[in-house]
């Protein structure tokens, strides 16, 4: 049984202390990086000394996020903290290389909405139901009774949106519109932040896409759904990784298609797959865990030292067996 | 000057009368279809009689819609009614053709969330701020001390995320995240709506979608992107009209992209354009004014008797002029 200190709890113990090292996990989504951007602020404007750690450079599609310039990646003096902090990270492993040193420094908060969260660090506020992370911030902030700037409320808004794909996912909680509303009332405009995460797509992307949804199979009866990316077409249209990140979507958008199946080959020589089902058709969690992989009953994924014909020839026997239990 | 009666008239004036009939514009969206039945709904539950009038049947797309089986069709007994209410008519040729009749009834009230809206009825309340008509009928039903019953509530909170394009669009304030709040509270499932809005294609559509972006062609540098479809498209995909509602957001989404143009062959002869711009870099109304068409800064359109290409033609250096100004 985990323990859980809950909101309450861990702004008591940063209350109390003064210099503070900030990490989300590595390879940042938007939640990750704008609860950690937007934390920063709020401990700030409580006159807290701040550090916010990253084991890389932020992506360049992400330098819309206001202070995101900020993040330190440099070795850092450890001890010169009294308090870490770990957003959005599922397990102590998401903290990256520095792990070690994070799990060193007392105490350790811990600020999660993964449902699956694996319990590390010395207090750990978990909500397995929240949209995401920065939903979470935005309520410790007023625990803590900081002030929530437009920077502060852009990030923490542009992280929602990210992480429940603008309120569409199952995730999405009258809690998320609650804290939605106050973060307009800052200034934050929509719009501003849709074009930022949705419309910024270049045309070597729209290529990407048109030569993926050209590789989309169909299986029992048109329910299962299966596109793939080669290391050729990324290098033919000039895409990068970071461009596929939506394209299952697609065969999941259609209305006969219950699982839909990506599978990607990447730098590292091995076949990465992602697993998206609707309704309660597949878990595709525990499909996902007969390859090494895991995730949710609706989203998971593993990776494969195999080749997409191979992964693919595997993988379908046992989505088949799944939906029909 | 418009007169606007404003919440607290209309509702005294409907709180006034017993025998209600109600109507959404023609060629009904999910916002004008959403509150019709959602208002529907509340005046009954204050015990009143409604009557659901719709031109036509509503579209088999729309038939999520809980109560969209109720709308009426046929000829009505016009004198029977001591209210007409008109919902998302941004003027009174929304009506469509038993337009004279609702003019007739007294007293027409007129509930519209169009900026441009053009004065019509006995009472009105009119904001061209608010996301969608459904938001403003939320607030109706508070006013009327009515109840919002889980259909109802579904009703309402798909009318707004049609409209908002899923809380992405300009229009979204912190008033919307307001009433989506509390419509998750009468149980909506965000996720189910999107379900139904957002994940329902065809495989028929896709096919259409990948012929739709091979048209695409690039002008001024980039960015103006202009993508067509011809009737021959369509029968070679067995896709529908309906299909390619949301096809112009795809150059849209380009960052490059200032100006997106989608041109369409229609069954009636016609080549009808939409026109989509982004920030201050073209008012695309004041382009399709120019063409006997209408619009919004960022989106507008119109038909014309012609060819694609000859559209094209003619279209582009309008577009080049008010991008330059």
């Amino acid at each position: 049984m985990m323990v859980n200190h809950g909101l309450n709890e861990i702004a008591r113990v940063i209350a109390g202390a003064e210099n503070f090292v900030i990490a989300g996990h590595i390879f940042p989504d938007i939640d990750a990086l704008g609860s950690q951007l937007a934390l920063g602020n709020i401990l700030e404007s409580l006159g807290k000394n701040v550090l916010l750690y990253s084991e890389a450079v932020v992506p360049k599609r992400y330098n819309f996020m206001p202070g995101s310039d900020r993040l330190i990646t440099s070795t850092l003096e450890w001890d010169s903290f009294d308090c870490a902090i770990a957003l959005d990270c599922g397990d102590r492993f998401r903290l990256g290389k520095e792990m070690d040193n994070f799990l060193r420094i007392q105490p350790l908060v811990v600020i999660d909405h993964h449902s699956g969260h694996q319990e590390f660090g010395d207090f750990r506020w978990v909500e397995g139901d929240r949209s995401s992370t920065g939903e979470m911030v935005f309520d410790l902030a007023q625990a803590l009774n900081g002030s929530i700037s437009y920077d502060t409320a852009y990030c923490l808004y542009a992280a929602i949106v990210s992480d429940t794909g603008s309120f569409k996912y199952s995730s999405t909680t009258a809690e998320t519109f609650r804290v939605a509303k106050e973060l307009l009332e800052k200034g934050v405009k929509p719009s501003d932040v849709a074009a930022k995460l949705f419309d910024n797509f270049t045309v070597n992307r729209l290529h990407l896409l048109m030569s993926v949804l050209d590789t989309m199979e169909f299986y029992e009866d048109g329910r299962i759904s299966v596109i793939h990316v080669t290391l050729e077409m990324f290098s033919s249209t000039g895409a990068n990784q970071g461009d596929i990140e939506s394209f299952i979507n697609y065969p999941r958008s259609l209305e006969a298609v219950k699982v839909a199946v990506f599978l990607k080959e990447s730098d590292d020589g091995l076949v990465s797959a992602s697993l998206r089902s609707k309704g309660a058709w597949c878990d595709v969690a525990e499909v996902a865990k007969r390859f090494g992989g895991g995730g949710h009953k609706h989203a998971a994924g593993f990776k494969k030292d195999s080749t997409i014909s191979d992964v693919r020839d595997k993988l379908l026997p046992e989505i088949s067996l799944m939906m029909k239990k």
